[in-house]
Order: structure tokens, then C-alpha cells, then sequence
């Protein structure tokens, strides 16, 4: 499972929790304390020879809000967490990439679609699981589309379709929910905040 | 130093670079290998009773772009990287705030001024050092700022004003650049895009 670091454990997704308890560089056990200068508890090594500090600090997850003429594009979770739910194509920016690259690599992924970012739809902070989601509007390069390994199914609605009691995730919930009154309105904004734990 | 992940090693900004080698649940060993199902490279623990996967993922600076009439907030700067050069407040994001808190407090500890934010001006990735910069316009509450401890000195500036060739880094050129081009068309919208090494 992902670490998702929370405080001064690290939670992993569907397998526990575990503490970080070890200095990766060295090896040796880690002490939880403000280190001179910072104002905020860290893990920092006990080690003379190494003593280094470790910072964990939220993750950004990046997606997509495909638009298809008047339908968007959801796709059925095939794995934990909401499993069977729908959501937006969207996971883990990783390391070397840019956020927009990511959301179309998430993209290809669980949906098997290529897209063209349009713009940065929505930018929300998660800060009880130290979250940031960064959604944007994009459109599909060509009308194909396909679960990928992740999703059990991916399909295109229209607003009066979507599921809304079965959708995974209160920020993706919140986003479609701003996705189709800036719609009715004419005019997509992009939208900022945060959205609380349920 | 902090740590930035990047790619199998750990750089520690002005300390050198260290390896990723124990693992911080354990203290077993990891070993550099792709995980089944998935298909990049990542910190492996060794131990059969442990066997986490350690993923890195690019960290969030947030920051804020701070209009007082028609004049600039900009800080300068008293640590290193970039010494005496001038940027804009801004600095990691930390767990358990948003992007728009860790924006504040960064403008709180740097230029000791309270803000409130109008809106995301920026988003800049910055893969070569796995960061993601979100700037955010705002404006002063009070008329109050002076240099907190990691800054020489704050200052208010006009566009005529600003110190091109001692801006601290280039993504902070780059949105400047943006800004007062913004500025000259009379409307600002949110820049997103990647700014490479120097």
C-alpha cells in the first residue's frame, strides 16, 4: 500500500499503520522532537554521525474532468479504498513529472483515454489525510476509452446520470458539483478550498 | 537540511546527498526494485515481515503575491540557496494545512504580514526537483510587514522598481513576468505550466 504520512505515524492505505521509526539514510532509531530552529515536531535521526531531519508533507493527486460533448467521463473503482464507487481518473503525482502530465499518465491508466488539458479546474486541500487534489478540465484526443487495470468499468453521462449517492470521494463529489452549476452558468473558474474529512 | 526526493536519492538542500537505504519502518535494508503491479522504481523494505513499499512524491511550495497599491511585496532572502536575492514569501507546505494556510503562514514567518488571499495565480512544476509551486495573489490587511528571521529585508516595489537580475529563482521571474503582463491587460488569470532548470 501508499504511505501517506499523517502527523507522526504513517498510515498505509488498506494495511495499518506503521511509525516511522528508522533513519533511512543510516539506519539507526529516529527521535520525535522540534529541531533547533523549526517550530514543529519531526523525525530526526539520533545519530551523531548523521542526524538528519525528516520532513514528511502532503501529497498532491492529480486528475481529469473529461468532457465528451454534453457527457463526462467516471470511472467504477476496481481497487480499495470504494471499491466499486465512481470517481475521475486520478492518483499520485510522481517524482519527475509535472501535475497536468500526471493527470493525463492517471488518465491513461484507469481509463485508457488520451486527453488535452483545457485548464485547472479545481484545487482542493485535504488536510486531514495531508491531500492536495488538482483537477482539471481536459477533453479526449480521439472518443476511445476503456477500463484500465484499476477500474471496473468507465462511461460517459450526462448530468442527469451520474451517480451521485455512488461516488467515491466527497472532493470528487464537490467538483462535479461545481462542474455542472459553472456549466448552467456558462463560465468554469477555477475553484479553491478545502474540503473536510466525512 | 530538508529532504527532496529525487529520483533514488535524497538530496538535503546545502548538506550534500544521502541514499534512501534502511527503511524507516524497520530498520531492515531496501532495495531498489519495481513493486508487482506496479512499473516504477521505488524503496523496497527487505524484510519478509515488513516488505513496505517507500514512495517519494514531489513536495508543494506555496507562497504569496502580495499587491499593496500598485507596489510588490518582495522578501530578501537570508538563507541559502540564494542568499541575499529576492523573492517572494512562500515555502513548503506543511501536513495538516492547506495550500492557502501554508501561503499565509509562510508570508506570516517571512514578511511579517497577515494576508488575505483573492485568488491562485500560479501553478509551476518543477520536475527536476520534484516541487510544485502554488502562488497565490493577495493583499495586505495592514499597511504592516518587516523581515522575519529568514529574510534581510522586505520591501514594497513598483514594476519599475522590481530587481530583475536578483530574483532568487526562475519560477518567481517567471510569474512576476506574468503578473505585471497580467496587469497591463487589466485581467489576471491562473498561469499553469512547468518552469525547467537554469
Amino acid at each position: 500500500g501508499r504511505l501517506i504520512p499523517l502527523g507522526n505515524i504513517l498510515l498505509i492505505e488498506d494495511n495499518g499503520i506503521h511509525f516511522m521509526n528508522f533513519c533511512s539514510n543510516c539506519g539507526s532509531p529516529v527521535r520525535h522532537a522540534i529541531p533547533d530552529g523549526d517550530n514543529r515536531m519531526r523525525h530526526i535521526c539520533t545519530s551523531d554521525d548523521c542526524g538528519i531531519v525528516h520532513y514528511t508533507n502532503p501529497n498532491i493527486v492529480a486528475g481529469c474532468l473529461i468532457e465528451h460533448g454534453d457527457r463526462l467521463l467516471l470511472c467504477q473503482r476496481a481497487i480499495e479504498p470504494r471499491y466499486g464507487l465512481w470517481t475521475l481518473p486520478a492518483g499520485f503525482l510522481e517524482n519527475g513529472e509535472s501535475v497536468e502530465e500526471g493527470a493525463k499518465r492517471e488518465t491513461r491508466e484507469e481509463a485508457e483515454a488520451d486527453v488535452d488539458i483545457l485548464g485547472l479546474y479545481s484545487m482542493f486541500s485535504l488536510t486531514h489525510i495531508n491531500q492536495v487534489y488538482m483537477l482539471f478540465r481536459a477533453r479526449l484526443r480521439e472518443p476511445v476509452f476503456r477500463a484500465g487495470e484499476e477500474s471496473l468499468d468507465v462511461r460517459l453521462f450526462e448530468e442527469s446520470e451520474i451517480p451521485w449517492r455512488e461516488i467515491a470521494f466527497p472532493v470528487i463529489h464537490q467538483t462535479l458539483r461545481h462542474y455542472f452549476e459553472d456549466r448552467r452558468q456558462g463560465a468554469f473558474r477555477t475553484h479553491i478550498g478545502s474540503v473536510r474529512a466525512v
